[in-house]
């Protein structure tokens, strides 16, 4: 279903602002993005993949943005330039209907503790509730039914989404943007056993979040124990991750759907986790470090690379034949090097 | 503990209800379901599954959902049907508290933009937040504290318990029953890299959730980058699910706890995910595809069938022994080569 | 970043409390808890750990809790016990803000049902919904935004975090700790097949939580299809866990970040899941089990241990060659008997 944008915007407009080439009319006008398949004369459509390059010719877009190389194949008025996908990228936001809304001020409803402090072009969603000393900084919006606890500060321009919840001394940077269900700051999971039951550990630390950094929804960043849980800038976590307490995230590093991090563990700059990666507690992985998606690592990775671990899927009844031969694998390894043995010495 | 429910009912209304067979006394009531095991005189139990006939004969159960060839084994008025799991899933529903309970209308905290509608007979809790050109049809019932961003449309007959959040523009089908701290509608995780850091792409497309759909608590449906996110109808989706943008499901499949899915895939009709699996993007499964729990599967599955990954589980330290020899798995597989071709050629 | 705290402790008052033994001046004062390392002049630190050893020395902490072997290499005064682990945790909640807030009464903007029973001292938070018949006892903090449904009861001395969410018929044992986003009695997941699509089960049991439980951010347990969910007395829970309808958990268990168990299972006292493990449905773990990060189990364990499922990490193009091995196994397996035999018979 297409979306109702409230801009349109002329091709010479978009070219200015990406630094491309203009072929074509650049009074026409674009007001929506689309893919080269199921773009109308109005959508802007592009090209930032040689898999798709076979719907270019018959595209009904309005305009295309392509990299030079395909330039002439287009039917249409394009923008040409070296990274269309970027370029969609840029342009995308003034497509947003959220990023487009008027602000509306504190909401008559919310909850704004005498000590907190807002600043200017602040929008204060219905039910939020702000506690003692917290601070908003400029140009936040803060979705409805947010909990922002004491003494937590949120950088300028950021937005929160309904419903998130930031318990106190938590840090977030300059133009976060944190989705509906997430939760920063909550407890580690620390505990000391008394030789019968678990004695709680206050985690007495906080989280701070770097520049620029985007968090999704239903995800968890707990706080830390001592010192604080650090997510560096421009981080980009996706929905379901799981982030414990004193875990450090580098800068610009992506953590994709329903990753799990154990505690202390240290991830570098310019990591990608797969979804669903695991791993665990007091570890160190390098700058650069990808590792592939539900891959658990036990131990530090002190090299950039892609990592992996697992076994792939295949039917049922043929995983189970090699899952039972898996359990006897050393015994096979074993069999094996007594056969080249045998055969050696025979 | 067993819950007061508000009301009783004769085995002669559930009798017609079913459509069963009654043997005993129409006019006996019951006021509540229970295992054969735990039942008291009031409930109705039933035999849906024949590990549990040891029960029958010395159930203290009112009266008894069987298959007709158990009949004449209970001990007390019975309903035969032929599929008796069915028939106590039927009935479950008279026996929810929730579903009995009258509506109350709009709650006076509630903040219900004037554009909104809202149908008949809809209940919209306290604290709940309702943006404008939302679309609630009759019969919803919106649990408290949930937010219904602009122009987000909620089929008829719909139960949204508390703190459910859907983003703007999502368009939720009828009788769809969504669970507490699910997010639908958040960004989906889409970034372009720009050679130094992610530029963020703004997800422009919504989410559409077909008929009969019900997501578990604290899952999350990511919107879709250009085009939705599609879920069919009659699909069933767990608690801490992620679904990704742009992922299609199809028609009446089932997705357990904690289940993943990765960008742009696409589910077919009737599949059954266990609990734990996680999908590659840009992926299809074909009709009646069964995933084992906590496979991942990363190649496209053109054939219904039962599909797994994984090694299962053993003491940790047999499997510590395996496990090393996993990672030496194709040079053992190379090595038994050699011999063979060695004794072959001797 | 430190956080400021409430109160100042003597050493005199914190050995007492301990029943520490005191080496040094009972009347200096410390504000805050810390790692060797990271301590201030103020600050209270401790050595639990051997790999720390060697940030005694040259601490800066005002104070150390250490066991009687390390007394004597303290820079400075002491307390000695014999688990220094254990009584940093002890003392942690002494210097934990919220642990020391005063209380603040129900708010004007809660949404109390009449029907609903506050005990003393209860703090009930801004825009919080109090359901007909809920139960919340002495000395409890409900956190803002917080729903307790119809007939659910809070045992003294909980907290529930801002944005929790308890369903109706939920009850929760004294001093409970249940963090943001977690959501306490959804629906389990439960549909029979009428050949054609799924029949909703509706989920008539509740869920009961013993004393002395914490739950995570964002975590979720499903209530019982007809009996109770239940967890036993001091089971830590952490973020992102899903617990289905019916599981029980044994007392003092510790499950970690993003743990799945799947309907019916009974785990045993004192057992320890780690980090994304999964139980499937139906099975018996036996009291003292522990199973590490992302293992799958599958069949019943009844003997305590240390229990694994999985490949170990690699680089990925050694995972590669060896995961393409891995379906190969059981031929390999075979080949390797045929050579044995043929070698054997020759």
């Amino acid at each position: 279903m297409k979306r109702e944008t409230s801009r349109s915007y002329t091709l010479g407009e978009l070219a200015e602002r990406l630094d491309a080439r203009l072929v074509g009319d650049a009074d026409l006008r674009v007001d929506g993005l689309s893919t080269l398949a199921d773009a109308g004369p109005t959508d802007l459509a592009f090209l930032a993949n040689r898999a798709y390059l076979k719907y270019l010719a018959a595209t009904r877009a309005g305009a295309v943005l392509v990299h030079p190389a395909h330039g002439e194949s287009c039917p249409c008025p394009r923008l040409e330039l070296d990274n269309p996908y970027l370029g969609y990228a840029k342009l995308s936001r003034l497509f947003d209907p959220l990023v487009n809304q008027a602000l509306r001020g504190v909401h008559a409803t919310a909850v704004v503790a005498p000590g907190a402090r807002l600043g200017e072009r602040v929008e204060i969603g219905a039910h939020c509730v702000i506690e003692d000393g917290a601070d908003i900084a400029d140009d936040c919006v803060i979705g409805a039914g947010c909990f922002i606890g004491a003494d937590t500060t949120v950088g300028r321009g950021s937005r929160l989404h309904a419903n998130v919840t930031l318990y106190h001394g938590v840090i977030v940077g300059d133009r976060a943007i944190l989705h509906s269900g997430c939760v920063i700051g909550g407890d580690g999971f620390g505990f000391a056993h008394d030789g019968k039951q678990w004695e709680k550990i206050a985690q007495l630390g906080g989280v701070v979040l770097g520049e620029d950094v985007e968090v999704g929804s239903c995800s968890s960043i707990d706080r830390g124990a001592l010192g604080d849980t650090l997510i560096g800038n421009g981080v980009k976590i996706d929905s379901q991750v799981q982030i414990a307490h004193n875990v450090q995230i580098g800068d610009h590093s992506a953590l994709a759907g329903c990753v799990g991090i154990a505690g202390s563990t240290k991830v570098g700059r310019h990591c990608l986790l797969g979804g669903g990666v695991g791993l665990s507690g007091h570890l160190t992985l390098a700058d650069g470090v990808q590792v592939t998606g539900m891959s658990l690592v036990t131990n530090s990775i002190l090299e950039p690379g892609v990592y992996s671990s697992g076994t792939g899927s295949m039917s049922n009844s043929q995983w189970r034949k090699n899952a039972v031969r898996f359990k006897q694998l050393d015994e096979i390894a074993k069999r094996l090097t007594r056969l080249e043995r045998d055969i050696r010495d025979s």
